[in-house]
């Protein structure tokens, strides 16, 4: 059965003209620093983000991780968005890899209010750690794919200036949030001192993230990666397909907020389903089930005989994706189908 | 001049008898085990605490981190209320000692309700984290000094039980628990696997705090001791200050729990500061100064010129703290002062 | 100009048959573990080498590293040749990382003592780390390529299961060991716990290495694959490369040896160089110019111009490597000038 | 049993002199910074090494442990001679506290050849740790109680001023060295950049060391001692010991280094045991038992019975230990008991 995986943009399949782009791929040892393609993507990003250098990683968890470790020391606190990505799904990283303690902020629609951010740096105390990194998120998972707005993240970065502590981006959906705003995505990417920028969800290549910050950022987040493991010899395989990612797929994304907003009207328009629509923005939706008395893996399951893949969850509110493998079709049939499950 | 120090009950010195008992303690390199005196304040804490065996530790710094490295691996992630004195006040120690994540809950007077532990606990997944322990603190320093119910210690201590996960509890002024509830501290010591005991706050040692547990506990914990410099040779001469401190100033805190009483009452009387005589417990208080437009840097510097220190803060909530040293009359001063600063 | 690379194995680019095979590789989400191609490869890999699982990481250094962390606990010391790949070349992770001291043993050509192993074995004792892993390197890179025998492989690895200690073998070169040895992968790995092999080095694929070992051995690793980075979505991709290597060019390594002795004869024949042959064994030379008064930086700049490039050294004793792309008349080529320049 | 305890110096306990300093001891809060006695002691250490500041710690391996977390960042490498107490017998602190690869250089009677240790700093390579510390010992235990001479101080610490390396040197036993060279402590100190002085050795106080080094030096290690828990309240009381140690105890070492040359006469007389006299310069000496095919461990359990204490081992060498409490009788009195018991 041909399934149609709405589970997550992370499903994507690199396109025929990424496969066509690796096949040709001119590649070097990346590790000597000889991999052109490498080279051209990193290049590619670093000028996307409006940044002077970037580093090609394996995934956006890497490229976060090696972003904290890079601009912190172990013993220091970083402030996130309690919901944040790196915080909730890298496996307890920052306090592994970069051992750092996380002070968190309860954010509005992923969105963190500044005084908050500000009310978390620790004054100097020998019994604090020192604050070292603020990070954010744009768009934000959890928040169900919500845009931070320009202002937020501008003074949340001038806080940031002012006590001297860099701030990171999470832009694993950068172009999302660009697509979103109208903007370029280095309008976003200017309210931080280093970005992730995933190639691999809703871009649909293979494997790879890129981190973009300082020549001297870079230099050091490189030495990060190659402890990590993520130095790879001839990388410019992937970095084909990513650089057909940011050149062509970047332009496309309008298509899929344009079917998550179906989806997500479709959805609410079911009996026993709510989705607040002001809170779709981009190519994830998070849909409310508590009026059918249905959570996240009853709703799964029961989906999934009808040949459509969502992630379970033990919650009444929960994650449907769209991406370029999906189209109007898919959509009208998920909610045909939802719509019929509901009912059982 | 002599001032009146409510600063913490930390700065109490030794007692004459302490003094005594220090001079003539018998002592050993306790490295080999040998140190009579430190075996009995070992003895004598375990037995106090209801459990197998106990470590005489530095600090209570020390006897918490070293029961977070003791219960946990690197990369767990650990449930802790978010005003706890591990998570806020030791370094960020958990992050680079024991390489743990902090899952915060928000209490309610410092108690955690159980369902948002039972919540923060992690279902297996290739993002999370493993939890793999639950931290309570009674007294909470942060929540005023106020006692955590025994039933929802209980409640929260089952939910560890089901899930397999221990709950160490930082009773750094757990005889202060004890005094207000009026029970030995063994019956809050039995809803939790692992106790950490000061003896330096105010219970008036000069140095150093127990853990206690089971026997495997202590002799792992041991070894984590020894790394941090906790391995001491012939420490029983702080052993003998801490056999008082358990002896007899535990029997003597009911006097620190009345003056502080006295003086919130005092306080709270006074026009422009409030304190919620309620939450008084123990030996200490959060006085709200907001109605004198003054903050606790402001206090506290013109508490100073009239011989009276407490900490200070730029918030317009502060602590004031209570000890052995500290009679009626000083708490009478004390009232007399602020009455006279508040009008300045 | 086209350069004879001789510096390392790693240089080599995909064959046709690799580019082939990853353009038409079927995939997954892998991190969903629904990657067919990664499925295929790292059940080849652990049926090549005679272990229960596998799994595909991003490179050798993330194959040890994750080893080492999923076999020991923060704390420990691990026991290592004293030149090894996981020692000196993987950006001191040991430490980073797994966060285990190195107890080193200094080798003959590679291989430990099975008694000065078994001497590192730390007592117990309150001042002493755990020993809880020993690592092989089989070829031994800084040996130059040496083979480890089988015999001294077994007997530390008796050595292990007496003391209850796993041994990791570093078999990124295990097919050139296999082949020089005329034994199948498996005949070396049965003396390992678990065991990294690399796809990228003379086997030629772009990206990646395979750790084997148990099952569960292979499921805690996953979880700290995902933690480093190494979770890679499509990443069938970079496994369809792999499996030719495994099926295919593991077939070839004799030619590069061959090429490797033919070398070293050349090299040795001219005056000024010298080879000992007896330890030319895979397809790494380390070659003495001691003899012309020339170190590997000197010999390299002199080399480069001849259009022909190796690692450059402070040494006068450094490495030369052939690989798949290394023929005859490329290894007629570098002798003829070496001749020359060693005489300018 | 009155035993004769000659397995270590650290056995001993603190003298009426020191009692009676402690009972007296003006103390305050030295989390605070307020307790004068501490800041006498650390006063008198940094002066006596010629430091700009010292700093009072719980332990030997405490001062060692957070010098090295202060002198590196996480993932570096340091240098140390192979049997060095910071890499033996600190229960792999380095690996888990600073998180540092140690990179060995095996002595001669403990002191590192200058040129061994510069050939271990790294070169910068992506695949390299950063070399960032140097460590010495003097004297040096496993050594027994040798001397480094200052000239070979000398030499290392110019080499790590050349390539911008700090210098620490584990001084446990430093005016034992000071002693034998009949030079102040500072003229051994000044060969490094911060020094770690036990006082609860040869010096006799129960508890406690200092490190010494510049003021940013010790205000970072302070930070780190907190995290440790090494913060602790009235430590006046151990320092008041401390005090004596440092201006009595140290003048009077020059009786246990004659004892130590009595009984190591006396031991090399008997047959079957040998002492290498010249390389017993302070209170350890060396004693090889080979000749009468016995092992630490028998020769232990055999003194014991005869009230006479030494460390087991399960080696023909092995250590004994004079200190204050060890009269020209006792010697006698071991050497006639191991004249026995060689027979036996």
């Amino acid at each position: 059965m041909e399934y149609i995986d709405i589970r997550s943009d992370t499903v994507t399949p690199p396109t025929r003209e990424m496969r066509e782009a690796m096949y040709r791929a001119e590649v070097g040892d990346d590790v000597y620093g000889e991999d052109p393609t490498v080279i051209r993507l990193e290049n590619l990003v670093a000028e996307e983000m409006g940044k002077e250098a970037a580093l090609f990683v394996t995934s956006g968890t890497m490229g976060n991780q090696v972003s904290v470790m890079t601009h912190t020391r172990r013993g220091d606190e970083i402030i996130l968005e309690q919901d944040s990505h790196v915080y909730c799904y890298e496996v307890g990283g920052l306090a592994y890899l970069a051992g750092v303690q996380a002070a968190l902020v309860k954010g509005t629609d992923g969105a963190m209010d500044p005084a908050d951010v500000e009310g978390k740096i620790r004054p100097l105390n020998i019994h604090f750690p020192r604050t070292s990194l603020i990070c954010m998120e744009n768009t934000h998972n959890r928040a169900g794919g919500m845009v931070i707005p320009l202002d937020n993240m501008m003074s949340i970065h001038s806080i940031g200036k002012k006590h001297g502590i860099p701030v990171h981006l999470d832009g694993a959906r950068i172009y999302n949030a660009a697509t979103y705003l109208g903007v370029k995505a280095k309008e976003i990417a200017r309210h931080c001192d280093s970005v992730n920028v995933c190639l691999s969800k809703g871009l649909c290549a293979p494997v790879g993230s890129v981190i973009a910050g300082s020549k001297e950022f870079v230099d050091r987040a490189r030495k990060f990666r190659k402890m990590l493991g993520g130095g790879m010899r001839q990388a410019g395989i992937l970095a084909a397909a990513g650089i057909v990612a940011v050149e062509k797929m970047t332009k496309d994304l309008q298509k899929d907020h344009d079917n998550a907003r179906l989806l997500a009207e479709g959805l609410n328009a079911i009996d026993g389903v709510s989705v607040n629509l002001e809170k779709v923005q981009t190519n994830l939706i998070m849909a409310d089930f508590s009026g059918a008395g249905l959570n996240g893996n009853q709703v799964a399951e029961r989906l999934r005989t009808h040949g459509i893949l969502i992630n379970g969850s033990p919650h009444y509110v929960f994650r449907f994706a769209t991406h370029h493998y999906i189209e109007k079709d898919h959509v009208e049939k998920v909610i045909d189908t939802v719509n019929k499950i509901v009912k059982q």
